[in-house]
């Protein structure tokens, strides 16, 4: 694609009311625009990434078996006052009266929705376990919405919900999403560390946080260093397999101030493991039992003939909120170059022609390069103004595609000036960086 | 996948509630549930084939060159004051208030924020056309909602924009979006007419609706029957080529009553070739020039110095209601048998197994035919309950997969029991199953 035909309006500057980076480079690139107060227009730049994390996120749930569905986002009342969170949501949920005066809200999550199509579908314990998610616009009417998409109102959001007959199969469902946040969050090229939390406005008695590594981060953690070692390379969808990979972390001291106590800490970690450091929430499990099937009605026929409620958890993941938490992770904004892990990058290679008055030639040479690329399945963007090298370069490394090639006087012959930014330059041949690329794309 | 770990609640009867055969089989088989009036959840089976429907619009709005955005469902007043549109709509749109007061909206449509998206980042004649969809979530507030997902109130569509520097360019636009409708329509097997429309509430001068024919449309249509013979096939997207293909349909009356008149219908249109029916309307497109562009202050600079506002269009495909107009235009609700399009099919075909008590060799054959089916791509559902022939066989004709496989006592060998729903059954071996489903599918 062209950059001067592509909808990416490029500001010169930092926008002064950015405060933190992911909010500045996605304003900066133009990825994102705001409409009102926390809430935002994606463009194509940033729609992209976010499209390439939703993908991951849906494969990843797919694999454990989640089956999808899709919930709207305005739900009625009636199921809230049901399970009794109607009330207690406070200002942060957006209530709103329809022209018929019913009280109708905007889906800041979806216990109750999911509870209600679950007890009027669901009748035996045959039919369970059932797992289910969808990928859905949530609001919550943040009263001082700030950071751009990372705290704002609107927000895209993966929820899934596990329905089962008993206590020790329910955590078995549990286990299934830790193991799948796990593998979501790496295809990501993120660490994610599961850290034991408070259950908040969810309610139930077993919590885990993921969070990532940023200094930039909210939240301040405190965890011992070895927990980094812990890997579920080897982990099976089986029960003993994830009871394991749980039992694992759970070695390790692991949480957000919220949960911290000096002491605990300093008696469990040896000083030289100790890390106190800022992350970022990117998802959140839950396992909370009847606390929604028991006020709903939703029961199933038991094998002997009784009924009991079934056993229900939730499961977030933050799909637009990751895009900036990415960036959190990953954007050098002193130098200001951004490296997109090439499993969500906007563009997988930057073409940069240094065209010349009255000389196309450079740009020539680039459009024959990405014709071999779409060949290839590789998706290049070009950037062919005519501005001068540095400005060039100071946009692409802000774009963020991985990999950049430079069309210049300097290119002669097979040999192209190909980058992996924050690497050296290197001069091979076309054939060598197809290699390159496909061979990083297919690791994901 | 199984049919019991499927999430695909069936009921036995037809809904009473449901009045046209597709929100008939969209409850029968558990593709939608109702959460309150004119809203509903998407179970597995709905989602699905809605999420293949969004996937054959979006590659066709990709291939004429339109960009992918996401603008926010909840949308400020303050842009529908400045086009003037706030107070004109009416209680259709949803109003809202926040915690702070202000006035908000959930967007029925999104002229006013993508002219302000627009406005913010476009300033030259030189990054013309820009041509802008989304595809989200819109709500309008019909004071009666009914016929399920086809006149509902949450609901999910394509709309996209077209920004040009003269009406000339403009219609250019507005002609690539023409052709695209055409293509994306057949793609879903659907014969779309597009019939010179009213502009209603989005206003301009030239609009095209596109209806399909079904018996149970809501719009009465007048037409020539040749205008079924003019083809798309070899349009170019070129500006002659598209006006030529615009030409060639407008050669034939085509009307819905709105704009029906008996004189001009038999005047224009001979005796034997008046066909009086009644269709549904799944896309619709506009050109209304500066509109929205000038009351909002989107202009560029032109070439010469000055500036001009641009001429704008939009078009929009309803995602969701395509749901219901392949069923209303595909189900024989007499017989009780759908047959999905291949190219949106939840399944690509249906293994019946007939099992008998302690006799496990039906399914375990299905479940080999199965794993060389997933080896070739190929999506099947297995009907693995106890149920009798007769009852699998009426479920698998209302679920709809276009293919069906029965495995009884009479298989033997080799050769199969392949039927294509409609057709006789044949007797033949896996390999051609495959390459017969493969081929199907390969068409699209």
């Amino acid at each position: 694609m062209y950059l001067t035909k592509s909808f990416i309006p490029i500001l010169k500057n930092n926008p002064s009311e950015a405060k933190i980076k992911s909010h500045q480079l996605m304003l900066r690139v133009g990825m994102i625009k705001q409409s009102s107060a926390g809430i935002y227009s994606w463009l194509p730049l940033g729609f992209k990434v976010m499209k390439k994390i939703e993908k991951i996120v849906r494969e990843e749930q797919n694999r454990i078996g989640v089956q999808e569905i899709l919930m709207p986002t305005i739900q009625s009342s009636e199921i809230w006052k049901e399970s009794g969170r109607y009330e207690d949501y406070g200002e942060e949920m957006l209530r709103i009266k329809d022209r018929q005066g019913r009280e109708m809200l905007y889906g800041p999550t979806n216990e109750e929705l999911v509870t209600d199509i679950f007890r009027t579908s669901v009748k035996s314990y045959k039919s369970l376990p059932q797992l289910l998610y969808h990928i859905q616009w949530k609001f919550r009417d943040e009263v001082r919405p700030r950071f751009g998409i990372m705290r704002c109102r609107e927000f895209y959001m993966k929820d899934a919900y596990s329905f089962d007959i008993s206590d020790e199969e329910a955590l078995f469902s549990y286990n299934k999403f830790f193991l799948s946040y796990l593998r979501t969050f790496r295809r990501l090229s993120l660490t994610a560390i599961p850290m034991a939390a408070d259950t908040g406005p969810i309610g139930g008695n077993l919590s885990h946080e993921f969070i990532i590594l940023a200094d930039t981060g909210e939240s301040k953690i405190f965890t011992d260093k070895d927990i980094f070692k812990v890997s579920s390379d080897n982990t099976k969808v089986e029960k003993k397999s994830l009871d394991e990979l749980r039992k694992e972390y759970e070695k390790f001291y692991a949480v957000t101030d919220e949960k911290f106590n000096k002491k605990e800490f300093e008696n469990q970690v040896p000083e030289e493991n100790r890390l106190i450091t800022k992350g970022i929430e990117v998802g959140h499990i839950f396992y909370f039992g009847d606390k929604y099937s028991k006020p709903m009605g939703a029961s199933v026929d038991l094998p002997g003939g009784k009924k009991d409620f079934v056993k229900m958890g939730s499961y977030g993941v933050g799909v637009s909120r990751l895009v900036g938490a990415i960036i959190e992770a990953k954007y050098d904004n002193q130098n200001e170059v951004m490296k997109w892990p090439i499993s969500v990058a906007p563009f997988d290679i930057s073409l940069i022609p240094m065209n010349n008055k009255n000389d196309n030639s450079a740009l020539e040479k680039a459009n024959n390069i990405n014709n071999e690329f779409i060949k290839n399945d590789i998706e290049a963007i070009i950037d062919d103004t005519d501005e001068n090298f540095s400005s060039k370069i100071k946009k692409m490394n802000l774009i963020g595609a991985p990999f950049q090639i430079i069309i210049g006087k300097k290119t002669e012959g097979d040999l192209l000036e190909f980058k992996e930014i924050g690497l050296e330059t290197k001069r091979i041949k076309l054939e060598e960086v197809i290699k390159i690329i496909k061979k990083e794309k297919a690791k994901n």
